[in-house]
């Protein structure tokens, strides 16, 4: 596996083990003269080279843009004699011998020009496919050989395998047959290092095993990535730098946090027993920067989280965090529409209508059955509130429909399966309108028994119902109807008409238009989700309310939310009051593209004593007491409380997912392909070989051990 | 502590216990109608206010660049009753009641105007001092308040206290008796929050307790020191954009490596009894980056260490990361000068001059007796090997002198204490040159009795000798001499005199000169340090060797350094040949500004039998072998070694302390000064809490528990 199959080290040990020991001293004793065994000398022979090699005087891309060349070569489209450039890089494709003196290989540029010296896009970024940027940075090589090569020459190009490493140095020709493509005629050429035998990277597409991310990473798909993160990393931060941001880092060692089930925990040596936890985000550092007169404060922010990897998801991610003192909901979202539209103005030419679109979450649960609706495509849901209502389970009142036309006979729709975890949901009732078959009403007939509907006309005479329904919204022989029931404000997330529409546009999107959402008003609260799913039906305890997104939320300022909070937060201990999920709304906005929730935030509770309720009378977190004279040592939120109460500003924010972002913008449905070095499923990284075992002595040393198998 | 006094609250719960469940029941029924109860009213209304304010028109700057301000300004020096501004802030000065309808107060904007919209450094960054900004950011408030305030009037500035945060909309004008600067006259004045009492920031000079770091943060030095610091990593970041780097994100969920005795661990909870490990450094992941075809990387990296925090240290801190490939040190080292060239003059308006200084490690210890020497104030040492050895101690043969011209009578020097740690380390001889009382030569009589010093003249002549010293070097009467030994190749940093140095020049150095330099030349390996000193000399075990940085560092290319390291590498196992860690150098290199070591790097090894050979035979790494067939499973370095044969190129890179670097910037010797949220000596953020205890039952769902009492 070693360099010339370790051939020297054998020979050498050989020698070595052949000559007696007052010898070796001997030449020990000759090293001040500089004398060194054969062996030594063999091997560093080599080594010299591998590490003295020529600066490169040209990329690929270089050579073109060089007039000194170009000119050159349209005198005479001869070989520049006069200039010998040097150029690194890896041999790309297999040399190939074309006859006994001459070979010809393909040399891979070090360096693909994504980016020129003043940061602009150039090549690669906007468009180009993997196949273009090989081209673009490859390059035809030709070695004239001596008259007979010695089998261990190791300078022969014919000798070298693919992905070796080398320095070239050689004269530039036309290629001929090509477009004025160039050529390096070989003048020296030195391999910097050695390869195993593994095809060119960048022909390669097969399933890569993460062991070898280090060579995907070479592929010119890869390579695009991470310039293509680099720059949208340099772009938001320009941006952010121009609206009057400051860049600050908050700690990564925090503190294990209540809701924290799914953090990373890091024991300390230096204070047994005690741990620090890896902040799932820079919230509470962030509202404590806002306490500390930081008017506007931005970071690109690793955080992490330790849950079981469904979907898409890292166990560390990065996200765009930003926070604004003095600030409102729709300042926050001024500022972000900004930054999102120069990215996608400057990564992919693309231009985005200001301001973006808004949708309350409960228009977004009813017109598309989803909280992150992919406008593009249509399909709006149709409430049927107004006609009828589903009796069959009491929380599930809504009956609505979809309908869908299809372009032609071969376009037969199929249900929506259900989603992961939830085997037994629901499916929606599919009905194809055939008039030549049945009456018109018939569909209605059908989701009436299924759904238990109560027509509210009181009317029997479905018949008409259907009618004026087909009518008011052109239901037609040979559509296709979707039928199903939610509850008033959707909790099931998506609901099975949701689920629907999303397996009806699959793939029939187009992909280049960019439709920016923010989904605004979502209930404060959501009411926890019991175990059984009864009849399809989630169900839901609608006396426990937890935090939809989190307990910093400020409720929207109307009476029905805001008045609803304090009305029960603040009534006596003994009164139950209950709040209604449903009604209560908090200043909580998402970003949501293409179906995808880019991001999200918050105006936050910068009153210490409205937070304070909320805490210790609705989340009834421990140590949390209404009354700020008895507070508690195990109130985990103290500190937060006492900086609210110490002149804190109105503040609001919002984080992005980063990865996220990136691979939206790189066109992709993975943030694998946007991470250098990704976890996989299990959060392990093969590559490294992380996490590990550690010895038992060592966990000693942070005052810990494995827990005993039980 | 709480808003009035939660008098609203009190009151409200009696009214509420004095009510008969049915009238709450029914208040309840009447929700729909928007009936709220007293209580909740009066909050909900109180906190409106708070959440729903104008939007600032001009930060406290922008008033003096308005134009339809300043115009109207010079007409006529009344207020411009016709334009009423918004400005947010907070109450910064007590208000000071004038007449009994009159009231004053200052204004602090909430924005500090550092930076202006293009990004470029604007007040504050270069020189002005706290107070400049602080007056520069500040602005008087003026209030006529009607007939008769009651006394719960919230809206009245008289009843505001300092630090609380404030909506103001006024008119603006001269205020009198200043040159030119404005005054507000209010129309309204809304607090927007409570504040405890406590002094205003922007005087408050005290002590800082930890826990209030957020209202520490409202100072103007801190706030100046926050804008700094993301000024410089826009700069840093900008430059490195120009010079085509790509900034790539590597995990900070590692995994723990050999010599990882300061790292923390993080348990997995879905990998069973396995660990992850924050990084020290992104060096093995950027390595494989090198290996994965990326051309230039660079990173502002979170790095980890958990040490017991002597000096100035942070457990998380930041550096600024670059690695390049195909590179060689002086690519790098041009590279580092560019950026921090830009850096200083940006921030700064200092020139530095390209290149830097450059000095081998050999002559830094030998001329200073320091590997990170401040070069400013001269006095350097005088080694005298020529004329004397001393012979107190076999390994400190070197016999040195470091002379001190005092500035007058009352410049009287002392020596130099013991370093931390080492009470028993030995102190310079310290003579007074007194030609009235004694002999020239009395000094190195004194010394050659105190170092045992053999002459090599082989002389008894000291006279003679001392003449020719003091002729050769200027020794005059009145003089300082102060005399030590050291290593030939001091292991010992500082020597002695590099001690007595260091004192001597404490606090005599001009501050506003910047004196970069490179230190290069490292020794490659470092002989362990003995346990006990004897004599007042640190003894070594020349025998046991460790890598003086990491084990990643090339050696150079000599016959003495790679060629010494190859022959006692690669000798047959059974033979004892021993390195010679003074000989073998390092490719190494340290960036020093004014004896602070920003930073260091290295031309790494590419070739995996020379790193493996280092691994296995010199640093002995367990599970190692030199013969790459039988590779163990638990070495620890196989994705290295074989990532470096799968043809990756050679590289080489470097790492600077970013808050080491902002501090330095700054101007302050703690880079406490320049982290937002520093922690304390015991890596205690007691602002947060953390680290903190977890519960039992919260720790085994990591796999882990606290380790039984021993």
């Amino acid at each position: 596996m070693h360099w010339p199959k370790n051939m020297i080290l054998r020979q050498s040990l050989q020698i070595l083990w052949r000559t007696p020991l007052h010898e070796v001293l001997l030449w020990r004793s000759r090293w001040a003269e500089g004398r060194r065994r054969c062996y030594s000398t063999a091997l560093s022979e080599r080594l010299r080279e591998r590490f003295a090699f020529k600066k490169a005087t040209h990329s690929i891309a270089q050579l073109y843009l060089d007039p000194e060349i170009s000119t050159e070569l349209r005198l005479a489209s001869l070989p520049v004699e006069q200039k010998v450039v040097v150029l690194h890089g890896w041999i790309d494709s297999a040399p190939r011998k074309l006859s006994k003196r001459l070979t010809f290989a393909t040399l891979r540029g070090a360096q693909f020009d994504f980016v020129t010296s003043n940061g602009s896009s150039a090549v690669g970024l906007n468009g180009d496919s993997s196949e273009d940027l090989a081209g673009k940075n490859t390059i035809q090589l030709v070695q004239m050989h001596p008259e007979n090569i010695k089998e261990d020459d190791y300078h022969s190009l014919r000798r070298m395998k693919q992905e070796t490493p080398v320095c070239v140095e050689g004269t530039v020709g036309i290629h001929k047959g090509t477009d004025g493509r160039y050529e390096i005629t070989i003048v020296k050429i030195t391999a910097l290092n050695d390869t195993m035998n593994f095809a060119s990277q960048v022909r390669e597409t097969k399933q890569w095993d993460p062991k070898d991310r280090y060579l995907q990473l070479r592929t010119p798909a890869l390579q695009r990535a991470l310039a293509l993160r680099s720059r949208v990393a340099s772009l938001v931060r320009t941006e952010f730098s121009e609206l009057g941001f400051t860049e600050i880092e908050t700690p990564l060692l925090f503190r294990s946090t209540p809701e924290g089930a799914r953090e990373f925990l890091v024991p300390s040596r230096t204070n047994a027993g005690k741990m620090y936890a890896l902040p799932q985000s820079p919230q509470q550092y962030k509202q404590l920067l806002m306490a500390g007169g930081v008017h506007r404060y931005y970071q690109i922010a690793k955080c992490f989280r330790d849950e079981d990897l469904r979907a898409d998801r890292q166990p560390e991610f990065t996200q765009v965090d930003l926070e604004m003192a003095f600030s409102s909901a729709a300042d926050v979202q001024a500022v972000v529409e900004r930054v999102l539209t120069r990215v996608w103005r400057d990564v992919r030419g693309v231009h985005l209508e200001m301001p973006f679109k808004r949708l309350r979450y409960a228009d977004a649960m009813s017109l598309y059955g989803i909280d992150k609706p992919d406008l593009r495509g249509g399909l709006e849901l149709i409430d049927l509130s107004a006609f009828a209502t589903s009796t069959r389970h009491s929380n599930y009142p809504v009956f609505e429909i979809l309908k869908y036309r299809p372009s032609g006979p071969s376009d037969a729709p199929t249900l929506a399966g259900a989603p992961d975890g939830y085997p037994t949901l629901r499916s929606p009732l599919m009905y194809k309108i055939d008039l030549a078959k049945e009456p018109a009403e018939a569909w209605l007939k059908a989701a009436a028994s299924e759904f238990k509907l109560k027509f509210h006309s009181g009317t029997s005479d479905v018949g008409a119902v259907a009618a004026v329904i087909m009518q008011a919204y052109n239901i037609q022989d040979g559509d296709i109807l979707f039928a199903c029931t939610r509850q008033q404000v959707p909790f099931e997330n998506p609901t099975p008409l949701g689920r629907q529409r999303l397996h009806l546009l699959h793939g029939k999107v187009k992909s280049d238009e960019i439709a920016p959402l923010w989904v605004v008003d979502f209930p404060l609260f959501t009411p926890v989700e019991r175990q059984e799913v009864v009849d399809g039906h989630i169900e839901f305890d609608y006396d426990s309310l937890m935090s939809t997104h989190h307990p910093f939320t400020m409720p929207v300022l109307s009476d029905e939310s805001l008045g609803a909070v304090l009305d029960v937060a603040s009534s006596a201990p003994d009164t139950h009051t209950q709040l209604d999920a449903c009604t209560v709304l908090g200043q909580h906005y998402d970003i949501v593209i293409n179906g995808v929730e880019l991001g999200g935030g918050s105006a936050r509770i910068h009153d210490s004593m409205l937070q304070r309720l909320i805490l210790a009378e609705i989340m009834k977190v421990r140590g949390v007491l209404r009354d700020p004279e008895a507070e508690q040592p195990e109130n985990p939120f103290t500190h937060l409380l006492t900086a609210l109460s110490m002149g804190c500003p109105p503040h609001a924010g919002l984080a992005v997912g980063f990865d996220r972002l990136c691979a939206m913008l790189y066109g992709s449905e993975s943030i694998r392909d946007v991470v250098a070095f990704p976890k996989t499923q299990s959060g392990a990284d093969p590559l490294v070989g992380s996490p590990s075992e550690v010895r038992a002595d060592v966990l000693l040393s942070y005052h810990m051990q494995l827990a005993d198998k039980k």
